[in-house]
């Protein structure tokens, strides 16, 4: 399996974006968001886009070298028109921007609209919980999917989640994750490898709970995580993240992302040193329990992640032979230079 | 089964409250909350807490006559100390109070501290989801219970979230619900009936999966909801309902509930029509989808809850033969009339 390193894989995804008609900015924000995924071990959200991105460049759905425009503005909210860039620029952007109102008055809420894809999610509440806030952040994609609870019409989206709170020690606590019980990424995943997917995870196109994760791609769902709470969650994030956005709804909703993402200043309603002692001795309880059967250890939200990346920033990163060819196909089109590995 | 009027029963509660010291405001306002508990079918919220917070004022832990102070103020957020009176009181004036903040400048976010049970928290972001926002509304109560994801020590409480939506036509679409996998009043219900509980709800003494809701009460505990997803979203309410309000954290934190309620105004984003328009739509399609084996249909959150009020605004409150002798000791001991059911 190639391996790399971070800063020569990084450096080669800006070559690769800039070749294809991205901005410095553009390419940096992107380059830097989708190496950080696959150090945390978020391979599903890393340079594995590279050519899913450049092939809706290509066809024209998102666009280069454009700024996201702050269209509609008062002292604590604020809508962006992403105007079919990067979605990582604009969500960065949404992020920084709900940080700056919540330094000022406690509370920063900023939607996005005509999004291209946002990439590893819980990247942008960590922006607010460096800054001693909590983040929040809700993002309703494109396409449907996901099946209601009883039902069996894939009219939702995953409709992923994410949050982080600031920490005294370490790092921020942080999540993210689809309100279907899991993301589609994952179960392409899983039939690539000529696995059966859990059972709970899908029903076919007759509405039958299925163990076969191509029954998904002949007219099947996914359903959403936790029964009728996690629908519930689910249908939360299609208020926020598209009605709320502008961006629309269910699976009329299409072609790009909305989003909403929220900031809260700790400073404004408790002293921070108080907040953060709280968090941490939840933190260390929490790490100290006893596991269950089957767990080695109790981890705390972000652990997983944070784990990788000290092994990776070491090891490397390997990509998967198949992805690495895929990425030097698209780079190689556009007479970038590729790294060796 | 003793079956008693909506009003009739209304009328007594707010005769017992004020038998046991309540001021007139706090026994209609929680009286109102307790009844239309049991109107939504959510019994386990309604009358059944008289004798519970007559309990909680005869050994001091809960307040009469008490207003909740706002103790900080600015013009998007609040803190409200409730100074240990009626949960109800306190949490509907922060809801109140993050209304009208965001009325004005476009999201309020208001914490409360030292507040007594709160009842059925779906009742709060609906006030908002009726002046044209969405409520979020987060709970840390008192105690512990629920083990971390992986874990087996009950440090986490059932840490309950709700949140409502606008709708063009018909009631606001709200759900609330525990983050663990069942609320404690639910597992004791189940006890009581001698059955046993799913399997994937508890953990025994020693750790391991039972379906013996008595090993709940001799050590055991209750799981997250939806796996790690919900176990982050646990943490979630412990960071804003606990960490936030500064009533504390984990089980450290007893004896009164922490609260993070906002609203969020939808006109400062996105025209209202075109917000309701696309909720309508969704809310619409889901009821449409055909149902899964064992459903009937596909119902959204709020549903079950306004079909039985209409059911029960017609036949009356039915109320469990014990559990209404248990209230009517409690009015007896305080000379207050008991009405004929």
């Amino acid at each position: 399996m190639p391996s790399i390193d971070p800063e020569t894989l990084t450096d080669f995804t800006v070559k690769v974006l800039k070749a294809v008609g991205s901005s410095d900015e553009e390419s940096r924000v992107v380059a830097d968001h989708l190496v950080l995924a696959n150090l945390y071990g978020v391979d599903s959200h890393g340079v594995i886009r590279i050519p899913e991105y450049i092939d809706e460049i290509e066809h024209g759905r998102m666009k280069t070298k454009t700024s996201p425009k702050l269209v509609k503005e008062t002292k604590i909210t604020g809508v962006i028109d992403a105007q079919f860039g990067y979605g990582q620029v604009a969500a960065k952007m949404a992020m920084d921007l709900a940080i700056k109102k919540a330094q000022e008055h406690g509370i920063g809420g900023v939607t996005v609209f005509n999004c291209g894809h946002t990439g590893r999610i819980g990247a942008y509440p960590v922006m607010a919980a460096k800054k001693d806030m909590i983040g929040l952040f809700f993002v309703k994609g494109g396409g449907g999917g996901v099946s209601p609870y009883g039902g069996t019409t894939g009219y939702l989206g995953t409709s992923p989640f994410s949050f982080a709170v600031p920490t005294g020690t370490g790092e921020p606590m942080f999540a993210d994750f689809a309100t279907s019980v899991s993301s589609e990424g994952k179960i392409r995943v899983i039939m690539s490898k000529g696995m059966k997917t859990p059972a709970g995870w899908l029903l076919n196109k007759e509405g039958k709970p299925t163990t076969d994760p191509a029954d998904l791609y002949s007219g099947g769902t996914i359903l959403p995580f936790g029964a009728h709470k996690g629908y519930a969650m689910n249908l939360l994030v299609e208020a926020l993240g598209g009605a709320l956005s502008g961006g629309g709804i269910a699976e009329e909703f299409v072609g790009a992302n909305g989003i909403f993402a929220q900031a809260i200043n700790v400073e404004f309603f408790v002293p921070l040193s108080e907040f953060k002692a709280n968090i941490d001795s939840l933190v260390k309880k929490l790490r100290s329990t006893p596991p269950q059967e089957g767990f080695t250890e109790v981890m705390v939200p972000g652990d997983p992640e944070y784990r990788e990346m000290a092994k990776r920033k070491k090891s490397g990163i390997a990509i998967n032979e198949k992805i690495w060819s895929e990425i030097v196909k698209a780079a190689e089109k556009y007479h970038v230079a590729i790294p060796p590995t």
